[in-house]
């Protein structure tokens, strides 16, 4: 017999990710699909959560600890933002429960930065913040993604944030502008034409609103090789976001970058050439560590010492 | 009888206009259409061309001048590029004539930028300059659109240019985007919305990255209204824009506007917001006195002295 405690979600927009738990914090299974918030909107979200953890082999009755998407208005049932300065450790307190026949089921909340002059959301990664586990003093988060998020956290206090929509404007740019003329698809690596890009949009990042255009041009005009161009766009798009968070959020701080997969490598070099020094964490670890923080908090009782 | 002395076309991506016009360079007649190159490249520029002129009356074997996206290299006959510095007296030299049953077609080049730092290409746009009539001098000329140009002309010849997606980022963002939520379609007009968005991204351009995802925000939190997303966002990637042109083309020159419609207000709040002095031409108009001063160049025997 299984010794399942409890299920974890990250219910993002248009991912849904579970694992389920045991006594001692290791995961015994996990799901992934792309059931997000989209597709769990028009299907309910407790019929797709009822069989993933139908599918993974959950016992019935399983509490379930979710973040991210499901509770945005829109979503399952809203938790809503806790504003900034925002106590991590709050989180576990402003968690919704929801009505449902599965049983014990809880929502995280997000985090709003209300200044109107600069005014953010954020839902899901507070709850990697929380699997960050900061330390006392100041620290500064770079969380990439289809919007990359930058957070300033003080002891344990999440004191600002900013958000680059860097993600979807290279999908976008890529896909409907005259950009995908200029663009092959695939995942893009940290070769030199990347990391060119990313020392030019960084040394002027307001002029690659006219250097998105010159990367067309210069295919045109057989400067530039076509399989060359998601490596440009890619990082004149990072670039541009480095030196705007740079400006935003300033340095002194210790730094952590918390990224996955192929967009952690490009983080990393132009990170790294742009002369910040960080650690870094897998976004998906930072997620579950989050997670089960926060579960072993709300179910104390569930978990072996 | 008619007196038609020739027609002329602005053939653009996915817009055809044609004029037919007398000796004495008047308009007699004018068609308007969605056969831009994009459908021609289907459909046969000839076609397109021909039904355009029985449709408005044109006797047969009149001749016609292009200029624009059919003389791009995936359009009817590539006229190749023009480079700077380029005299814009050598576009007629520079024409191209096309083998048509319809009889003496030609079809102006365009004009390419080849710096390497900052390569940019036009087709179209050097058909207005022409129209322009720059004097001898320095004459900076804001051309707004889907793609944006700015070009620096001294004694007649275009020296320097660059370009803007800032008509297709708005597009591109107010459609696929998370600001599709943020924006409602429909006209902008220069209020005070949009004069306050122009004042913000021209006071940090490099901010509007992260600008971006705070209109958004701002209106999950309350503080934005959805009918004002339009004008904000228009404002951001405007004043983004004429804040990267001026860092490029600088001042102390004649400036001019060529423009028309709802963006020409737009530009003119803007530009007169951040300080430029300038003088205003429609751009259509600018456009047919490109074509028509080519074309009596061309054929002067067919025009009244």
């Amino acid at each position: 017999m299984s010794d399942h405690r409890f299920a974890l979600v990250d219910w993002g927009t248009t991912s849904f990710r579970l694992w389920l738990v045991d006594a001692a914090g290791e995961v015994v299974a996990r799901a992934n699909g792309r059931e997000g918030m989209t597709y769990a909107v028009r299907q309910g979200f407790e019929n797709v959560l009822e069989r993933h953890l139908a599918q993974t082999g959950a016992p019935s009755g399983l509490p379930v600890l979710i973040c991210g998407m499901a509770g945005a208005r829109q979503g399952w049932r809203e938790a809503a933002y806790v504003e900034t300065p925002a106590p991590l450790a709050q989180l576990v307190d402003r968690s919704v429960m929801v009505d449902s026949r599965l049983g014990d089921i809880r929502i995280l909340p997000g985090i709003s930065h209300g200044d109107p002059a600069m005014p953010s959301v954020m839902r899901g990664e507070e709850t990697q913040l929380l699997g960050l586990g900061t330390a006392q003093g100041k620290t500064l988060v770079c969380m990439p993604g289809t919007h990359c998020k930058w957070v300033e956290i003080e002891d344990g206090i999440v004191s600002r944030f900013s958000t680059f929509l860097t993600g979807e404007l290279f999908d976008v740019l890529s896909t409907y502008s005259i950009l995908q003329h200029a663009v092959e698809k695939g995942d893009t690596v940290a070769n030199d034409v990347f990391r060119s890009a990313v020392r030019i949009a960084g040394a002027a990042p307001e002029l690659v609103w006219t250097r998105l255009f010159a990367l067309r041009a210069s295919q045109l005009l057989g400067q530039m090789e076509r399989a060359d161009g998601a490596a440009h766009l890619s990082g004149l798009l990072i670039g541009a976001e480095i030196a705007a968070a740079r400006r935003l959020h300033g340095g002194g701080s210790k730094f952590v970058l918390v990224a996955s997969g192929p967009l952690a490598a490009l983080y990393r070099s132009a990170l790294a050439d742009e002369g910040f020094e960080f650690r870094h964490m897998d976004a998906d670890d930072a997620a579950l560590s989050g997670l089960l923080r926060a579960a072993r908090s709300i179910w104390p009782e569930r978990m072996a010492e």
